[in-house]
C-alpha cells in the first residue's frame, strides 16, 4: 500500500496567454497540479486547499474523482477562487504576471482534516511561509517526509518566517533564482550547500528547460529536462513536477538519495506531459504506459557507457 | 596509434576582467584552447592559424612542446596578432566584448602544412566562413572527421557561404542561441533536426552552465556542464570543449553517436578545468588521473538506477 500522502496549497483559475494560444479561465493553481500528479501514485492523497463560491463543483469532481480526498477543501461562502493570469514570452521559458488576484487565498487559514494529520509524505506549495507554517505545525508524524515550495516574494519580503519553515522540512524545491535569491551564491553547489545549512536534508534546483538537480548526503544528481518538441503551456511544470516527484516517493519502499533520484526523474517526465497541453489536460491523462517510455527514454538520453575505459594522456 | 588531427583557427591575446579579477594580455584563441586540449591525446596534431610579430616565441614554444606542430602557423612580418578585450559579467555565463582588433587575422589565408592535408580528424573552429572553406578546400583525405565551430556574427552577414561550410562537415558544434539564430527555432530539438538536413550528421549544442546536447543518427544525448565551485574565467570553455570531444575522436576505434557521447563528455571535462583558472593556465596542466577522476564522477552526477522498476499508476 502506498505512504499516506498529503497536499497544502493553492488552487486557482488561471488565464494564460502563449505566442500561439491564449485561455481565460482554466482551473489551475499549485495543489491541483501536484495532487493530479502525486495521487496517479498514491490511493491516499489528501489535499487542502481554498476556494470561492464561484469554483466549479465538476472541477471539484475532476479531483475527487481521480481518488484524491478533497475534504480539506474550504469553500468560502461570498468569496472568489483565487486567479492568475500570465503571458508566456516566444521563448516560453519566461513569462509576466498581468494579474494576481488572492481573493479567499487572503485569508487562508489551512485546516488539515484529522484523517491526513499524520501523513507520511507532505508537498507544501508555494504559499505565504506563514500559512504554510499553519499547515507544518498541524501535522503529528514524527517521521514524515516534507517538501517545500517557495517563491522570490517570500524570500525578499518574508524572509525570518520562511527561514522558520525552511528548517523543519526535509527537502526543498525550488528554481535556480530563488537559490540565488535565498543564499547570494551565483553558483548553485555554493548556494546547495548554504540550504543544507538552514535545515534541509535533500535540495532540489529546478533550471526549467535545462534540468533539475538534486544535493545530498554529500552526493549530487543532474538531469535534464525531458526534451519536448512543442511546449504548448508551461504553466503548472514545476508544480506537476513535485506531485510526481512526491507521488513516488509515496510508494517507494525507501526514501533516501537514491530514490529520490528516481523521483526527480519522475517529476521531470510529469512536467514534460503537462507542458505539452494548456493546463491540467495533459496530466490529467498520463497513463502508466506512456509514463514508463518517457523513463526509458530518460536513461537513454543521459547514460553513456564507461566501461573499463580508462584514458592515458 | 592515435588519428593525424589538424586544427584550423585564431590565435590571439585576450584582455579579460571578472567580477573578481582582471589580466591585460594573455595567450587566447581558439585555435589555441582546441590544440591544447585535442594534443593531450594525440601526438599527431597539426595547428594552422595565424600571429603577428608580437607573438611570443615563448608562447608558440608552450604549445610545440607538448607535441603541437606548429609548421601551419603563420607569422606575419609587420603585423600585430589578434586581439580580444571582453568583460564577465556577475553570473559568469555573460559577457561584453569590450574591443576586437583583428589584425593579422583580417588577411588570413590558411595553408595547411602537406603533412596534414589528409588529417584523419579536423576541427575548423570559429573565423569568417570564407576563411573556413579554404581550409575546407585544402583536405584530401575523404574519410576526414570534421567539426565546425561558428557564431552568430557570421549567421547573420556571411549565411550563403557558411551554409555551404555547413553542408561539408561531419559535426557542427555552436550554442544554444546560435542554434536558434541558424534555425529560426526556438526548441533546440526542432533546431537541430533543420541543422541535420542543411548537411551535418551530427548536431552538438553547447548550453555553457548548462552542459550540451548531441544529435545524430536518429539519437539524442544530454549531458549537464560537469559542476564547478567556482567558474574563475569562462574563456575558451567551448574551445577547450571542441577540443577535447575531438582529441578522444582522435583515439577511438571508431567514431559514430555512441563514442561521440563519450567524447562530449569528454570534451566537457575539458571545458570544466579550462574554467578554474585564467586563460591556457589549467588546460595545459590537465593530467589523465584527474581527468579519469572527472569523468568517474560525471558518470555518478548522471546515472540513476532503474533496473526492473515499471511503474504502474
Amino acid at each position: 500500500m502506498s505512504k499516506k500522502l498529503l497536499v497544502v496549497g493553492t488552487m486557482a483559475y488561471d488565464a494564460i496567454e502563449t505566442p500561439y494560444h491564449k485561455v481565460d479561465r482554466i482551473l489551475g493553481g499549485a495543489a491541483t497540479y501536484i495532487a493530479l500528479a502525486s495521487s496517479k501514485f498514491s490511493n491516499r492523497c489528501g489535499l487542502v486547499s481554498v476556494i470561492g463560491d464561484d469554483f466549479a463543483t465538476s472541477d471539484i469532481e475532476k479531483l475527487t474523482s481521480l481518488g484524491i480526498n478533497a475534504d480539506g477543501v474550504e469553500r468560502v461562502k461570498g468569496g472568489k477562487t483565487f486567479f492568475w493570469s500570465g503571458r508566456y514570452h516566444d521563448d516560453m521559458n519566461t513569462r509576466t504576471t498581468i494579474d494576481t488576484q488572492l481573493n479567499v487565498l487572503e485569508s487562508f487559514s489551512p485546516q488539515i482534516p484529522a484523517e491526513f494529520k499524520d501523513s507520511e509524505v507532505v508537498v507544501i506549495g508555494n504559499l505565504h511561509p506563514g500559512v504554510q507554517k499553519m499547515a507544518l505545525d498541524q501535522l503529528t508524524n514524527p517521521n514524515n517526509f516534507t517538501l517545500l515550495d517557495s517563491m522570490n516574494f517570500w524570500m525578499e519580503h518574508f524572509r525570518e518566517i520562511l527561514d522558520e519553515v525552511i528548517a523543519g522540512v526535509n527537502l526543498i524545491s525550488i528554481n535556480d533564482e530563488e537559490a540565488r535569491i535565498l543564499t547570494g551564491n551565483f553558483s548553485l553547489t555554493k548556494a546547495a550547500k548554504k540550504i543544507h545549512q538552514m535545515g534541509p536534508r535533500y535540495v532540489i534546483i529546478k533550471k526549467g528547460e535545462h534540468g533539475a538537480q538534486l544535493y545530498g548526503d554529500g552526493k549530487v544528481f543532474i538531469a535534464p529536462a525531458y526534451p519536448i518538441d512543442q511546449v504548448v503551456d508551461p504553466t503548472g511544470a514545476g508544480d506537476s513536477f513535485a506531485g510526481g516527484l512526491a507521488g513516488f516517493l509515496a510508494q517507494a519502499k525507501e526514501i533516501n538519495f537514491d530514490t529520490i533520484k528516481q523521483a526527480l526523474v519522475v517529476g521531470s517526465v510529469f512536467a514534460s506531459f503537462t507542458v505539452e497541453a494548456f493546463g491540467v489536460k495533459a496530466i490529467e491523462g498520463v497513463k502508466a504506459d506512456a509514463l514508463n517510455e518517457r523513463i526509458q527514454r530518460f536513461r537513454e538520453l543521459t547514460s553513456f557507457d564507461w566501461t573499463d575505459n580508462t584514458l592515458s594522456l
